[in-house]
């Protein structure tokens, strides 16, 4: 295993400690539980937003802390959910007394240790709201998953609920807007190249050389299928299609196309995949609105990418625009 | 190879194509000559800036073509540099009569093509300044370049001197902004692994997997020297102490430090290359003032890093922070 790092043990907090020096106009890390909060805390008068998970998906989830988007965000370590007492400050420093919307993947760990922070944090009188991400149409059912997995999709509930909670929008108005963006959104992905988590330290999948997994997962949960290498174009079809199907996407609908990279794939080959999957939306009939290209999700150094549609309103499509300033999205 | 592309002679004009569509509130592609352009071409009186180069490092450089940056920028195939015919119709369009600074990284073929597009625009009746960048410390007069390499800094080059032209100045004046940006950058990068060229199909280099290679080119051409598998901090302290040494930084200084990554390096572990080397910094009693991590100025698919230092005065500081609106950079 090569990797930038140093002790397998001391990676999460030294990269966390990293990000938070090098964002301190936006972020504030906070230690003994380690997380990562806006800089000044819990705004006044505005919902809060908390996601949090396994670490190995950076930037998601703490470079998406600051102005219109997440509150706090609770790494844990590498693959593995952070547990309900990690969890609990972090609702706890998102609350300005309006209540705060937990954004939650949809893995078996996540699902368990959010649901019991929420219960401590009710306990102590923060009200919390939750919504579970399960936009992955690829498998349902999974290694680490009751239903569908969480995956790119979680991006734009994350940036979207966070403008609606940023306007004023009380806790259940969020909470909606979140639901909706969850009802809409789909994902799906390709690996050409396992990841290795650092405290394995060799692939944690065999992929052979002349082929690539389609439907995989962000932790390289099996997908749906291995095909021999073939042209971006047409994988690119084995992504879109499914996403398409399931959305049930009619010609004239509009729709942010999302091409998210696993890690370790050039910006160059996202573009690549982005171009083949917005002409198959075109030649449905479906107008690409919005469009964001490049490695949000990620699944450590992967080599590989997904591709995420979200079908958009004239509400949604104003909440994805609005302002938005964080260490890995900003406009 | 596994790459998420199609025919290898059309990846350059199929990713740039994709570029084109997601990002077209910022940019308008040309063909024909192949080149990215602002969008609304050259912005009158302002002057130019373009910048160029073989393609596979990107962002760089259609990346950073926008509000505050550039106003084109020439890909040529990947890592060969485009031809002067290539060159000139980017110059051309992005005049508006008050002249162009063309941005070149110090390689052979890249100085000697834009030179003589420079000539062919003279004879049309367009001023061109030029800035060679050349702020790799590692090694002089290597396989692609007479001197030192342009690598990462040639983002602050590009950033600053495109917020010097963007506020009014005069080519003359952008152009010594320019400059000064040069004579104050330092660089130095680390490879993990080797990239894979997409028409040459096989790494371009062999690194065993225990060894990673110090000063590595942006290329993948020959560092300083090969080393065991070490900690990222002691891989970092490599990199820091040539660029400090180079740029003789005195405590009680400000910078900008830059942590790039290769491409294929997870952002975590770019946080903790940053990491350390602020420590490092700090500990000369130098002032980490402005700070940028992410995959920039990039190899293909090469894992590893560079650490990029520039040395900030006031007016680099206003310049580093006026605002920019590109597809890759924007705050």
């Amino acid at each position: 295993m090569k990797k930038l790092i140093n002790a397998v043990e001391d990676v999460v907090a030294e990269s966390v400690e990293g990000f938070a020096w090098a964002h301190a106009d936006i972020v504030e890390m906070r230690t003994d539980p380690l997380f990562v909060v806006r800089r000044g805390g819990a705004r006044e008068g505005k919902v809060g937003l908390v996601s949090g998970g396994g670490s190995g998906h950076e930037p998601l989830h703490a470079g998406f802390v600051g102005l219109g988007m997440l509150d706090a965000a609770v790494p844990g370590t590498v693959f593995t959910s952070p547990t309900p007492d990690h969890v609990l400050p972090a609702l706890a420093a998102a609350d300005s007394g309006r209540g705060v919307l937990a954004i939650v993947k949809n893995y078996t760990g996540d699902v368990l240790n959010f649901e019991t922070a929420i219960e401590l944090a009710d306990a102590d009188g923060i009200e919390v709201a939750t919504v579970v991400v399960d936009d992955d149409v690829a498998v349902k059912d999974s290694l680490y998953t009751a239903g569908r997995r969480g995956v790119a999709g979680t991006l734009a509930v994350e940036k979207i609920a966070g403008a609606a909670a940023e306007r004023g929008d009380d806790l259940q108005a969020v909470a909606a807007t979140a639901a909706r963006v969850v009802a809409n959104v789909r994902s799906m992905g390709v690996a050409l190249t396992a990841c290795t988590v650092p405290h394995v330290g060799r692939p944690s999948f065999d992929l052979p050389d002349d082929e690539v997994e389609i439907g995989i997962g962000i932790h390289g949960e099996p997908g749906r299928r291995r095909i021999p290498v073939a042209p971006a174009d047409d994988i690119t079809a084995m992504l879109v299609e499914p996403v398409v199907e399931d959305l049930a996407l009619t010609s004239g609908e509009s729709v942010l196309l999302f091409v998210n990279g696993m890690g370790g794939t050039p910006l160059s080959e996202l573009y690549v995949v982005y171009r083949q999957a917005r002409r198959l939306l075109e030649d449905r009939g479906v107008v690409v609105a919005r469009s964001l290209v490049g490695n949000y999700v990620t699944s450590l150094d992967m080599q590989g990418a997904s591709v995420t549609v979200l079908r958009l309103d004239d509400e949604l499509t104003a909440l994805w625009d609005a302002p938005v300033h964080t260490a890995a999205l900003r406009w």
